[in-house]
């Protein structure tokens, strides 16, 4: 029996845990401790600091509604939802990686056919998209589901409008056929800010970062026998590219926007994916 | 310029930071987010995790209010809250040692006489706190004050039971005199339970932790000159003495408790104050 001490604060803690504890809760929570012990530890943490750190976290629960999930701000900010992202989807060399869902995808997205539109207000610089999901040697895969999602000209989703924006504004699934081609018009994405009018918004001002996202499209591709694929592409020259409030920018993700002078499409945007087995 | 990688997670958000920054921010979350992704990186942290630990951190700040607060209780559960308060009160020997202040003082109490007795309700077993206040050298210190708070037979602080328990129940302060003495009469304290109906209670549940406090009694004693000394004696036969909830206990705070025989009082508990100087 070991009473609490500064030297052993981490052990004493950790030895406090049960025999049923599951192996992974025991793995998990004594990493944790270890962590957090070893962060006060390092800057000498003062009383102050923990009081403002117990406020900020209950300022951050709290603004959290149905609408608006704090905590998945302050982790994105902080590059945690990233690098969860990324230990948790190591792909093999050509594959597309992946990057953060983000909070906007809405289930069942109605079926378009190749080619639709999903830009339902006509607002914003029409765009075509359009490549290939196909696997790591090549082959096209068929029967793909490629749901994809931006938000609109004035930097909002639709869920973020509802009432202002049409329903299904910006969104729609295409599933490939044998060749495994994609196409759709939407619009050329706008950069937006994450909600910043909230406790992250205000640390992100103390720490000199801007709550803005470089303009990208949302993709969701699965099919059977491979890997989900949760991945966006980003306009090339957005002025946010190399400083994403959420890290999401992988160099491989960056798509080109090529100017075109067709009668409605003004650009295009191609773009294959590259799947991974399952 | 350098965008995410897993290799590179920590580096790249925290060259983010903005140059206006304070240095103290700057190093507070820059290792803060040095901890975190090593949590991550350590455990491998799945998608499914990280959603727990979201949702967990939500339903956490969503249960505090004014008379709750369940960040703390998460601090305090995980020897977060004694870590700090080493860190910040670090003391010569032979000096009385800190531990959490917790969340029942209440300011401003009846200053009252020495010997009064500061249980109102007339339950639980009456006992005789006693000793002086002293300095390193073993000098008596005059004019301090010793601020007292316990809760009460039933396991309750007077402000967890307004009207059920009368105002003041068990608080005072006492002035020491020029002998350094401080007495007054209470009750012998009983372990309770920390509130464990919510999200903290329910992670103690996992991990085959009991909610339980041993039986002490707080003392905030501050005199001019001298460092704020914040602490509780233990009884020392308490059967939660080894595995304190929050992991308060430290031997040397382990103060005596004598069963006497005299009419009124059953119990006696002398212990001294060693203050350090400012
Ligand atoms: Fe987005
Ligand atoms: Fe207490």
């Amino acid at each position: 029996m070991q009473y609490f001490s500064e030297d052993l604060s981490v052990e004493t803690v950790n030895a406090r845990m049960g025999a049923n504890v599951t192996p992974r809760m025991a793995e998990v929570m004594s990493a944790l401790v270890k962590h957090l012990h070893a962060f006060a530890k390092e800057i000498h943490l003062t009383q102050a600091e923990w009081e403002t750190g117990i406020e900020f976290l209950t300022k951050t629960g709290q603004i959290c509604s149905g609408e608006r999930q704090e905590f998945i701000l302050l982790s994105d900010v902080l590059g945690f939802s990233m690098l969860v992202d990324a230990i948790n989807n190591r792909r093999p060399a050509g594959a597309t990686e992946n990057t953060v869902f983000g909070p906007f995808h809405v289930e069942d997205a109605p079926i378009r056919a190749k080619g639709d539109n999903i830009s339902l207000d006509g607002k914003g610089d029409p765009c075509l998209f359009e490549g290939k999901v196909i696997d790591l040697h090549g082959n096209p895969v068929a029967g793909a589901c490629v749901d994809v999602w931006s938000d609109n000209a004035d930097g909002f989703y639709d869920v973020q409008q509802p009432g202002i924006q049409p329903k299904w504004n910006n969104r729609g699934r295409f599933i490939t056929g044998a060749d495994g081609a994609y196409a759709f018009r939407g619009i050329k994405p706008t950069s937006y800010p994450i909600p910043d009018d909230g406790p992250v918004g205000k640390m992100l001002a103390q720490l000199g970062r801007h709550p803005y996202r470089p303009a990208h499209m949302h993709f969701l591709v699965t099919a059977p026998g491979f890997q989900r694929l949760v991945t966006h592409t980003f306009v090339g020259d957005d002025f946010y590219l190399e400083s994403d409030a959420v890290f999401g920018v992988k160099q491989t993700l960056i798509a080109p926007f090529e100017r075109l002078d067709g009668a409605d499409t003004l650009w295009r945007s191609p773009f294959d994916f590259v799947l991974t087995p399952a």
